[in-house]
């Protein structure tokens, strides 16, 4: 059997707390969509019976699959067993084999089974036990017409296990599988990504295609089904669509973040970088320094957070402050070529600005960012106008001083 | 109208993929809790106006209050507004207001509205429009009946403040609520934390008590139901147990980072700082300059990522260099003192270290991190020795320099 829509269920009043977050599901998410299967649902429920009930049976009148991990351990709590059992109208069966294991499994480590794991030797009649290699909750794999039902424990490595070894073997594995591709795109709004790529989206075809803002860029998510082991020929054939209809706009794929793209051409061109600024307060630095193997190409950096930073450190001259200020495109400039300077490198990048929440100046509000570039033969700025708060200004801050990197060391400004 | 039961719709293909968390679960699952209204359910659905619709059908069958987040820009993947105007039967009209919002927003950036934008100014007749203070998409409040819908936008920023601010007020407020606190602890492992707080959490009682470890910190999640104008006088009691037997280890509550505390301290004092940072690459100063009001205690920092950025900009000696080694206590206090110096602080301080992936030295394998701490009558320094990968050392320096800093602050260095 080879289901066509799969749902997966969370089972656990922990869950719906403010301070957890469900994991287990993205796990099922990969191995399913490795045999071809989507996910249309996900569910959280609490530990309670009427719900778990509810979940079950509003899943089963939509999809073809249902997945669900937890309460099928021995508490009170774990209710998923009996709740699954009564809305399919199933005696539960105590299974001699599955309660010999447990016994066992107590015994192997020195201890009497406690009374309340024998109700995880109970089987819902009909059901087929999985079993669990590092734990005491079986799972279980039921038929229902034409769907299917598999139940895990809700313990993240055993869930794990128990669903590769056990249970993905009885769901068949399809001559299907997804292939996934994201685009990466900067210096565009989702808008604006979604305007200029309408003609290559009309052509996507069987090949699913997600437009999503992510915090400072654009990405597109390409989802295409192959069978056997087959190429994905819509993927390749929307990348080169949409990269001919981008240029330089288009900064990196799946993995690529914007720190890892200019830390391969400073690599390439065995160049350096030096980093001055001041809203973003060490972000540039932080992120061009993270990817490994970064102390090829950076040197290093300031962050001069007061007007004696920028000129005792950076250099700025006093005149520019006084005359343009500290946010100011002839300023921005002054600390990358400051930077570039002080630590002797190819290349210097700078951001200054206000992040807010207080509120800038007349000509400048919270929000306004100058970048400067300083280069082997280039010097040139940017400003920004970002909306948002603190945190957002000073990330797209960061973003878009790497981006604008990006593009000098392209030479591909525009 | 004060609901008896919550659910949750997180809507958007990419949440149903492996590479994503649902986080703004989180967020809504907290605030409703603090009007006593516990969600039941949390659901996930793609972009699909079927699936979309399904959701909410189900939904409304079982919950008297839906929240959903995602699905209400500008591209042909948003669907939310529509599938929900179809499933109530409900025309979608033109809001000239919305209109004329979402246009000045652009105007302002000095952009024409894009076509695709003017969706966003339709609403379903009857519904309230809650206003999105830091993007283009409305937020949308239907009442069905005695059952309520909030639609929310999917970005995490503007979800959160349009729910704060525009949908809660809109909901009233229960006689029965949950009082929530995060007691955060740094300098312990989790299980030393558990051990040395088995005495208070077996005192918990009715209050829920949950130990979590975060990056670079552990917390205790505590949840208490008082009803009317109730003090949460369990919460009361721990929290203070906690702290008697924690010290200085407990280092905030809440919404408290680990930088908002150090800023607090150096706000009350009057005191300054300057950072000289090499493996940390900028996270000690990216952090700390995070607060809004940053710039009232931080001049600035260095980023010496090379020997040359440490002996040119902080003035570490070449012979501590090449005795010691740049990754040594002896360098990671004259860093420290060097950008005290370079910037004329109070404080300063610096954490040089092997990052990894790269193997380090014999002495000093990957994961050997030096902090240093320079004070107005103080000078020390700390070795850590963090297991884990790049980002994970990275994080774990930045958290403990700041930890270290806290203890100088308020003069508890153990």
């Amino acid at each position: 059997m080879t289901p066509r829509r799969a749902e997966i269920i969370a089972i656990g009043s922990e869950l719906l707390e403010p301070w957890r977050l469900e994991t287990n599901g993205s796990h099922l998410s990969r191995r399913l969509g490795e045999i071809g299967v989507p996910i249309r649902f996900r569910t959280i429920v609490g530990d309670d019976p009427a719900d778990i009930m509810n979940a079950f049976r509003v899943a089963l009148g939509r999809s073809e699959l249902v997945v669900a991990t937890g309460g099928l351990g021995p508490t009170v709590d774990d209710l998923t067993r009996e709740a699954v059992a009564e809305l399919l109208g199933l005696p539960l069966l105590d299974d001699p084999e599955v309660a010999a294991g447990i016994e066992e499994r107590f015994r192997r480590r020195g201890y009497a089974m406690p009374p309340s794991n024998r109700r995880q030797a109970q089987v819902p009649r009909g059901a087929t036990v999985l079993k669990n290699a590092l734990g005491t909750a079986p799972g279980l794999f039921l038929r229902v017409g034409e769907q299917a039902i598999v139940l895990l424990p809700g313990v993240p490595s055993e869930m794990r296990r128990m669903f590769d070894e056990e249970a993905l073997p009885l769901l068949g594995r399809a001559d299907e599988r997804y292939i996934y591709r994201i685009l990466k795109i900067a210096g565009l709004t989702e808008s604006e990504v979604d305007h200029r790529l309408t003609e290559v989206a009309r052509q996507a075809g069987e090949v699913v295609w997600t437009i999503l803002a992510a915090p400072g860029q654009v990405e597109i998510h390409l989802k295409e089904r192959v069978t056997g082991g087959g190429a994905p020929v819509g993927i390749a054939r929307l990348d080169a669509a949409a990269a001919a209809v981008l240029g330089p706009d288009l900064f990196g794929r799946d993995d690529d973040a914007m720190e890892t793209v200019v830390g391969r051409l400073l690599v390439e061109r065995r160049e350096s970088l030096a980093i001055g600024e001041s809203l973003t307060g060490g972000l540039i630095a932080s992120r061009i320094t993270g990817p490994p193997g970064a102390s090829r190409y950076v040197a290093g950096g300031v962050v001069s957070y007061t007007d004696a930073a920028k000129t005792r450190v950076l250099g700025v001259r006093a005149e520019t402050l006084q005359t343009h200020g500290a946010v100011s495109a002839e300023t921005a400039l002054e600390m990358a070529t400051g930077a570039r300077r002080l630590l002797g490198t190819n290349w210097g990048v700078s951001a200054t600005g206000y992040a807010g929440p207080e509120a800038g100046d007349p000509q400048a509000p919270a929000g306004t960012v100058h970048l400067g570039i300083a280069g082997p033969n280039l010097a040139t700025t940017r400003r920004l106008n970002v909306p948002g708060d603190r945190d957002v200004v000073r990330s797209r801050a960061a973003q878009s001083a790497l981006d604008l990197l990006r593009r000098a060391l392209l030479g591909a400004m525009s």
